[in-house]
């Protein structure tokens, strides 16, 4: 992170808009769901690490100021995806959501459905450049339309392929080269998202294991545009475990010999994942974890299984063989059974508070403190969750306010 | 710990002696064969905490300068105790028995086998003066005899019943007048140990969770004879992972609404912890770990329950239950099955290792750096493992040589 | 079961009275809500084990005949507790509480509020005598203000103190002397329900731990009354996996060295069975299945602790530690996490239609056909389930129409 | 089985032969350590099926009169496999293996090390009928020279590719011609040694999940020679488990919505597993388990994951989610840590012996009495353990003697 304070951050005032990519989907329906219920009083704000007392002094936006918009390629209203929260994954209650009906109807016509943003490498239909001005009017319209004074882009699409590689991609000019080509094999639609955010000066967090961050040519347009930027790839579940439990047999000089993890899920997450080219970059993300805190590969497996029946409720084992003193084995095994939503969408909130934060404080480019929030962090090669979350409690007590 | 750096450490150099009260237990034999194998190369360092490398620089005592020696009420001797660990444990293979057997026998010369330092608060015998100055004798006994530079004491005995409180034992001179009067009741056999140990200048390390060191009369004897203290009952495995993963839900904000804790074990130690007054202080510190790390006290149910088939194999299954955005509640369990004498002996080895350290540093009192060892730190509030093992670190840089 | 068959059952026909000792109880509200659903078509009838098509041939009572009463010392309303279900456990729909209330409102006023039902050993309060005869009157009340065919009464009163032992129980005329002598201490509110429901000629089912069918006394009156019993304690989770398990080690000839079982749960019936009095039957049925399924004792441990935030979900943990060829021990652990009244309920329903057919059939005495029903069945040694489940198809050939 | 009792058992007397194909394999050496070991009084014979009451009095053959031999395709001898179990598996004792070691090295000679005999559909090699005779001969000269009454031929080679379907593979005459013309890709090894072991009047038993017994052709020879052969796929761990408790589900009219399954393991079996080609008939066995005996398809994956470090110790995670009463999910789960040849080296005696009985009862094809054992039982297709056991009970039954 280079840059310096701007401007006195305002924990009421003007509104901060969250345009979410993917706003049809889970997550980003329990984060507008939860968002509103918090502000209403109908709901405390257990789950956000931005409520815990070492950022209190931050200035953070409330969430009462936050104006939600977004798009998404599927058609189910925003009430209706809602209402499958309650009847499926059982994590809202009828009562919540009568209440919220108004919000989530106001909400609703904020979000463009547009079948198109869908594209795969091989399928036709609008070219990119006119994709790319399509996506910039709508967030500038979306800012103008609500007064906001800054609208954070959150990436929440379905895990999808990776695009080749190319040269290209390693540039600002050399992705604006493919967009005006309109080469789509080359430019997925996450990377498509990040452009647009960071050219209408939006700061931009990838919660998807799809790259786009990564990328140096996106890297230089937050350079350019002096806009804050977040990734990779949500830590919710069974990773968040892993990056607190390996440090322990470091800390003990116990050596992992193999940790076997097989994560089993039903929702449309897990739909996707079940495709072998949608999880390559999620299993890359989770299979590198232990080989960089441990320092050492252990024979590390990870299964992602689609089980329809379990929806939403995320269960992941692990068996985590190791060795101790005198040579001898031994073993831990955990079962997690969270819903994956539920998990998640608190660290949507609180992503876009500091990338509000940061923004607000003049700071641009790969927002490293927020390791904690990724599998796969941006400018950060520590995946231990507590030296991560050391980082962002540094990084809180130097921009406490007095 | 208040001292300054007294002389240069040695890596070779002259012996470091090793004297355990509870000589004849599962973790001192494992604790003496292990450390034997490692010092004639039939094994190697793993589960050594000082194998690390932040601590490579340290010089610290290499274990082949290391003479064992100590006292059991046990008279079951030393390679007898260390041929079960391999029949019922299975953790030690014969061709390794048989190549330490003719240590083992020379090291048996030193350990004292006395019925008599295994009084009850109800218990007659030897009066408490005699013993003290019997243990001393022993003390300065095995060090003579063997040229030793120093003397670390490690407490290993079974955990006991603890004593009822009395002012006297706040104060040195109260304890001293309780051995004048032979009042047993208020002075338990590892009381009487650390006593000894400081008396006769010997850091004290207290790996068993029976009250000696906490007491202000023993910090007073530190303090008098400048000699270096730490406990109180070892971490290894259920209170271990506790401390790893509690830190993790306060990170993310997940309310722990229940953490259920069950250990199952089958060798002496279970069977001690089975009766009711010796398992105690045990469940003591296990039950104050969550409060004091998460600052709230949720439900914590800790079972210790004697299942002699698992012998040293202690199994632990944790349930916590806990509550995330929007007050779903979820759950995570984990079941840690590990040998607790082959996760406790190399904690033994490291502790005195930098007990001994401590003391060429002319630092004495409470070690609270080593906090990391223990349920129930001397001198440390904080029981969270990563925040316990930087501490260690920041103690370790410090003293780093050049 | 001794008895010939008295005239042939009828499916639809006149109504059947299901009278429940606990009306107000988590298990009877999820039963009377189950039917009611499962009547009015708003739920199929998964979880009932006269649904499965070996009984489909046995003429049962179908659910909508079914007509529910009561007694309860609570005064907590039935829609008031159903209301609790949705709100606290998650296991029934605003939608079918909203289309089942008027259902609920008519049950409830079948429903007699009675804290003096509630007596203990100590406590003063109606003489026995005018209990029984309220009760019996209570009986014939709601069997003939809903022109019922027949009534069945279901003990489902919470877990409580068993009574002293008194050579008068084991007696019809012994238990009358008690009731007309007052001897509240050696006649529990569970013996005296057995005792009001036989003497009113309506089959008994005692789903609590507590004894009643047990006593020879109670066994009388069914002969004297020819009506068919059965009992004692519901076989919903822990259990029931464990007498399917059991007979695996059995068959496959591996000696279970250790049995290992933490029950965890937080509903009314966990805060009841926290009271070492109150759980000392549940325990001994708990711990002496394994003894008479595997024909030795294996060391068995049985926790029951109560966690109050896991309310009606039970979770049990076991650790079964078992050895095999050459004599290597190895683990198996298993965890049940189920809702306690959604496992009980079905089975409640399922009894009730079994203790009409046997009584339509002209049986009478203990229904030792149901044994599968219980951790402690009436007339059957055998706690095995497969065998259980052998002899309840058995029955089922036996009785199957035409 | 078709058959009639042919003449009285014999239960000392003459000896019989078990010859295994695969008899340097780890199921192999821990049948015949563990046969001697039992033979010599050095171990007691839990484990064994046939040890067990119901069997006492089928005047079964002793251990002591089992004369061991074999082939296999490695040239790692017996003693060496033996030593790798003490020193990789912990499973024997250094004390047994030296005992065992003259028995070891008589044995290892009735072993022919042939790498041959380990063709696949495209290696060159000895032409089948040379094959088929090389091995004829060996059966006729194990029989001969050791004086044995009866030879069983068992099958533990590797699990491997299964042959391409061919019409002639269902007749006697067929495969004849095919091992006439040599065609190697449609007769795999363990089809051959079906084939040879027939043909010696040798009753068969298939141990693997190599299709062999389950051929037409195969089944034609068994008549043809009036042999007994069983089969397919021992059942061990995961299988036997999922087999007991499928069928409480059943038995509670609990829906199983899912049932995943992970099996880990880290020895040859493992490794030769970890092969796409040689896992699809193990897969295709576990997965058709559950629709089999619940009557339905519920959603079933099975992951078989080879991990090196755990060896021969088989770690299985099954998790299940069920539906009962009202709809509502539930969740089982549990973890199976077993060492996989210490579970299935007593089988293999139990098949041997119970093979032998059938032969001595004039009885030949399938043995379907033995479905306890097979995870794909061969002429049976109940997969339910409960009456599987019942039908092996009955068998027991009718040939008790007296
Ligand atoms: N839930 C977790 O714990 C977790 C953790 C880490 C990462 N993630 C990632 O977060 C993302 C969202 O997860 P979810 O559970 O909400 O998934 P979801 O499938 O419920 O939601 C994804 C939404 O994106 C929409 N979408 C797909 N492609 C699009 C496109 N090109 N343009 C616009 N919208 C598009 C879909 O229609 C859907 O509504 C996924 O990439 C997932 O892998 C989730
Ligand atoms: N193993 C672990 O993981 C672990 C962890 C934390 C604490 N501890 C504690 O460490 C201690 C040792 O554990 P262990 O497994 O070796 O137990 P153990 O029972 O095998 O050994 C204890 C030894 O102390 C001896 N002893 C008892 N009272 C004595 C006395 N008054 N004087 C001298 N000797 C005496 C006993 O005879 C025995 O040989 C126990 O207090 C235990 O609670 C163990
Ligand atoms: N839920 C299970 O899986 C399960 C399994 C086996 C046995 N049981 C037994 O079933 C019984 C009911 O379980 P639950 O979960 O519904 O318990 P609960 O506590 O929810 O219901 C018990 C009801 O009985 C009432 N009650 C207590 N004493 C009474 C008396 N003397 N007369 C009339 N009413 C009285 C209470 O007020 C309460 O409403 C308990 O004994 C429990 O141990 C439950
Ligand atoms: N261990 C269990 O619980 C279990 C359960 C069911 C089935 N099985 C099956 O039993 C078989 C043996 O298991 P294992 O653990 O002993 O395996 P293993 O790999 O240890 O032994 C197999 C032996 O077969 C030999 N072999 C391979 N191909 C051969 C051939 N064509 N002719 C002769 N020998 C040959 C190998 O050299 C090896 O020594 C495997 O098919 C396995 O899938 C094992
Ligand atoms: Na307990
Ligand atoms: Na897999």
């Amino acid at each position: 992170m280079t840059g310096s304070t701007e401007h006195t951050p305002g924990t009421s005032g003007p509104r901060l808009g969250i345009w979410i990519a993917g706003a049809g989907g889970d997550i980003a329906t329990t984060t507008i769901v939860g968002a509103r219920a918090i502000a209403q009083g109908l709901a405390d704000d257990l789950g956000l690490v931005t409520s815990l007392p070492p950022f209190a002094a931050l200035g953070l936006r409330s969430l009462s100021t936050l104006h939600f918009g977004g798009v998404d390629v599927g058609y189910t209203s925003l009430p209706q995806t809602a209402e499958a929260l309650y009847r499926r994954s059982r994590t809202v209650s009828r009562e919540l959501l009568d209440a919220l009906r108004p919000d989530l109807d106001t909400i609703e016509t904020d979000i463009l459905r547009d079948r198109a943003l869908g594209w795969t490498a091989t399928s036709d239909g609008t070219p990119l450049a006119d994709t790319l001005a399509h996506l910039r009017g709508a967030l500038r319209d979306f800012r103008e339309r609500h007064g906001l004074e800054r609208v954070v882009v959150v990436n929440l699409i379905s895990a999808g392929p990776t695009a080749a590689a190319d040269p290209a991609q390693q540039s600002a000019d050399g992705l604006a080269e493919l967009v005006a080509t309109d080469r789509r094999e080359l430019v997925t639609p996450s990377m498509a998202f990040a452009m647009a955010a960071l050219a209408e000066g939006c700061p931009f967090v990838n919660f998807t294991p799809n790259p786009s961050t990564g990328y140096d040519g996106v890297r230089e347009l937050a350079d350019r545009y002096r806009v804050p930027i977040a990734g990779d790839d949500g830590k919710t579940g069974e990773t968040l475990v892993k990056t607190a439990l390996a440090p322990m047999f470091l800390a003990r000089n116990l050596r992992v010999l193999s940790w076997e993890g097989v994560n089993l899920l039903g929702n449309a997450d897990g739909r996707a994942l079940d495709h072998p080219q949608n999880r390559s970059a999620k299993i890359h993300n989770k299979e590198h974890v232990l080989e960089r805190i441990l320092g050492y590969a252990p024979h590390a497996g990870v299964d992602i299984n689609y089980v329809p029946s379990l929806g939403d409720w995320k269960t992941a084992w692990d068996l985590i063989h190791f060795q101790g003193f005198l040579g001898v084995p031994m073993t831990m095994q955990f079962t997690w059974q969270g819903c994956d939503s539920i998990l998640a969408a608190p660290l949507v909130l609180d992503l876009a508070r500091f990338a509000d934060l940061a923004a607000r404080h003049g700071e641009y480019g790969p927002m490293s403190h927020l390791a904690a929030f990724f599998k796969n962090p941006l400018g950060c090669d520590d995946l231990a969750l507590p030296s991560q979350f050391e980082r962002l409690l540094d990084y809180a007590r130097a921009h406490t306010v007095g």
